[in-house]
């Protein structure tokens, strides 16, 4: 068997939603109902593929730490929350309508430019206004606009190349020219703010006295409940509050599948320093322990790299964001964001609720309140940079020399659904079946793996490449005819194979699987 | 060291919540800004608690069965799932509205009771009504209510003994007499249905087009999503989905501390069989799992029982509904509904979305649709179940002859949130403290464990019982001084203490944790 030539499909996302599809990894919400645009299922791999991350992360982020402890907080909060917390008044996207069509975008998707053509005298002058929605060839489709503009008004003369800019720029004498995508008239409203979290009402009263929000963030439940787990915890400074948990946000324009959706998964941390202690060395080593994270859970260096945050664009309070990117097949966006965020939050619940968010500092007999560290990363995101990372198409060649693709997901065995398959060679042979059974039996109760007899060896073997399962293990005549009890055991990646006992199977997984 | 003696505290629910907040396991939600009623946080004790319950369920219900999937749908799904379902037509509570107060009651918890006194001349006559709200003592209450009228009135006669009903079934020539709780006078208006489901608005609009729900429960996932399962994930008639999530019901009167809160998590599971089968002994199948699951989670057998929902009371498409029912410090109250739904769900979303939801039966070649049998708990219940019947104060008495009591949580070793603490005698003596912190180490990695070298070994065990650590560890200068590297293991339940080496230790753990 040769070395495998790996082929990046020619276009990866389609490949890798319709594998998520076909193998049960992510289905559309409410699919027989036609979906809920930006709402998303997990099925039974990738539930499995979805806890094992949260597990690993909550494992290494919580239960192995002696300075980080977890909590759980309801996703409903008391509506107070979330004005102290700066989102009821600023948590919004900036919206445009087409008073026409009745659609809506967001300001900083929709991209418009001035048409400009410089006359045989040198005068430039602006002949009308091109618009397009955010995509990759958003230039290319304002140009495209601005020469047919140009043909279409037969203006003579040379057409500039477009500078397109998104409409939270545009002045109100540019709003009253651009057209809207859905109509071509200048139909479109001035930006507003429109808040993004979904608003309900608690309670048997529907009126104001009743309005609560599900939150757009898991992390204020670290600030809220921070004096209970000080007064509770045994923790004493530098130290962390982490919680999973689901956040929803509104978001009008959900896109690139499970990258940006309406309701998620967040696994945030709150990092609680001294005042007086250095902020940029624990942010430092918190970007660092994850971008460490990220590759002990199998995701390649060199998707990853670091963005910090313009110090002009930051929020007054914040000292410093460091964004570590991820490539994903739409581009480099941002997978995990860790901030240095001073004491502003701690500080808004004091004043909002009365109630002090002081700690007691032994050694100068002063209270204080703490600075933190945040970093908050999209589980659901990770989910994508895993799959989007570890899938590859392969061209094979068997031992007949004949040339076949095969699918692979190159996930972690930390990650991986199934961890092992086991396979009997042939399912006819009741001695192998046998054996089979008992190791399977026996692995099942440690590690999620996999029985199945049905096909050709090479087949079944294909079938756990296509979902990422590390390892099989065949029970063939030798297992059961020599000395020895060893199995085959082929490496997904390598597909080499080697014969190993059932205790340096388990010493593997012991050692692999953690 | 005497047998312990075990007292049931005078007050075993406040005793729970007490120990709920004082050592992190359950606060309530926003504390600081005043709570938000029915709604609950878990501390860093509860969050180990609770996860572990969750992952024993997980484990136990989808993991190591080979006819089990698990999936993880959204909790905003697309509104005709609760059209379809019942949900928005149905599931409602009825609703009683004090005119004056503003108040309102659930009218199954509001009772009332005629006053009927019998004259000398041996005429019983109705002078007037008495009303309160459901708790231990309703009956007591209207009892004595009843008696003060009387009284007041200055009616000669036999008091008779209250029969108390609940306003769902009050008659409107009643409902005009009987008083309000909150002012005495007959103010209530007749029951109306409100329903239980919180509603929100997905998208940009706010109107009726945008409507959509928290889900109230998370099993129409499974049957929404059932053709999916189907057609990836290999399975085979009788195969069960499962999933663990938050679900949301507008309770009117969330009570009982975190057993009927608005925002709860739900661990259900749907198990289809043929059309054919016979369901009664499925039914029976998983009212049995779910009974001895319980018990292997440490529930005693003493607090079990069923409860056979009446026949009459069923939808119609039920075949058969049994509670297993648990006994809460505040009564026998239901912890797991096992239901016999027929094909009732999957016919509604075939009807509704216009999509089949049958299975082919390669023996008599026809399509049906599968029945369905659905175990159905709540994890908050159970969290609350196993906080209750593991709750003890003890007299114990020390060497010295002195009695103290100690609290101790009798958690599973499955179920706690610390397996073991590791403790060295001394902490000023460095190679106690070494071998302490190496063992500390390599536990760790595998097992939440807790290292405590502050006060008096005593204490440190108190410490733990309290919190349901099934184990310490001291390392004494037995360990350090003597061959074969061994230590104290003590027992919390039986307070027993013998000598382990670190692989028993090791194969101790293995054994009782999974």
């Amino acid at each position: 068997m040769s070395t495998p030539s790996t082929t990046e499909p020619a276009n990866l996302m389609e490949a890798i939603v319709s594998l998520a599809k076909r193998r049960g990894f992510v289905f559309p919400s409410s699919e027989i109902y036609g979906g809920l645009n930006g709402f998303f299922d997990y099925g039974p791999l990738g539930v499995e593929l979805k806890k094992n991350i949260r597990d690993c992360w909550w494992n290494d982020m919580v239960r192995r730490r002696d300075d980080v402890v977890g909590i759980e907080t309801s996703i409903i909060m008391h509506p107070k929350v979330w004005e102290a917390s700066g989102h009821v008044a600023g948590f919004s996207d900036p919206l445009v309508d087409c008073k026409v069509s009745k659609n809506r975008y967001r300001a900083d998707q929709l991209f418009f430019a001035p048409v400009i053509v410089t006359g045989a005298d040198g005068v430039a002058q602006t002949i009308g206004y091109v618009s397009a929605l955010e995509n990759e060839k958003t230039t290319e489709e304002l140009q495209a606009a601005a020469e047919l503009m140009k043909r279409k008004k037969a203006v003579q003369g040379t057409l500039a190349a477009v500078q397109p800019r998104d409409f939270t720029e545009a002045k109100p004498e540019e709003i009253s020219q651009i057209p809207s995508p859905a109509t071509g008239n200048p139909d479109l409203t001035p930006p507003r703010a429109f808040n993004m979290m979904f608003q309900t009402n608690v309670g048997a009263m529907t009126d104001a006295s009743s309005v609560a929000y599900l939150r757009p963030e898991t992390a204020q439940g670290m600030f809220v409940d921070f004096k209970n787990v000080v007064d509770t915890g045994r923790v004493k400074l530098p130290f962390g509050i982490a919680q999973t948990g689901k956040s929803f946000r509104n978001e009008i324009t959900p896109r690139n599948f499970i990258f940006r959706s309406r309701e998620f998964e967040q696994m945030e941390m709150e990092f609680f320093i001294h005042e007086d202690d250095d902020w940029a060395k624990w942010h430092r080593y918190w970007i660092n322990w994850c971008k460490d994270w990220l590759k002990s859970i199998g995701l390649p260096d060199s998707h990853i790299s670091e963005f910090d945050h313009l110090k002009e664009k930051l929020a007054f309070y914040s000292k410093g964001t460091t964004d570590i990117m991820f490539k994903f097949p739409f581009g480099v966006q941002e997978l995990w964001g860790i901030a240095a965020r001073g004491n502003y939050d701690l500080t808004q619940h004091a004043t909002a609720s009365g109630k002090p968010q002081e700690i007691f500092d032994e050694a100068t007999k002063k209270k204080f309140v703490p600075h933190v560290i945040e970093p908050a990363v999209g589980l659901d995101r990770i989910f994508l940079a895993v799959l989007a990372s570890g899938y590859a198409e392969e061209q094979v060649t068997d031992e007949k020399g004949n040339t076949e693709t095969r699918t692979v997901l190159r996930l972690s065995p930390r990650l991986a659904p199934v961890k092992v398959a086991v396979l009997p060679l042939l399912k006819n042979k009741e001695a192998l079946v046998a054996r089979a059974q008992a190791l399977y039996t026996k692995l099942k109760r440690k590690y999620p793996c996999f029985y199945d007899e049905a096909g050709a060896v090479g087949r079944r073997y294909r079938r756990q490449d296509e979902i990422g399962t590390p390892w099989c293990v065949t029970i063939d005549f030798d297992t059961i005819e020599k000395e020895g009890d060893t199995f085959t055991l082929r490496e997904r990646d390598s597909m080499q194979q080697k014969r190993i006992t059932e205790a340096e199977l388990f010493a593997l997984l012991e050692e692999q699987v953690y």
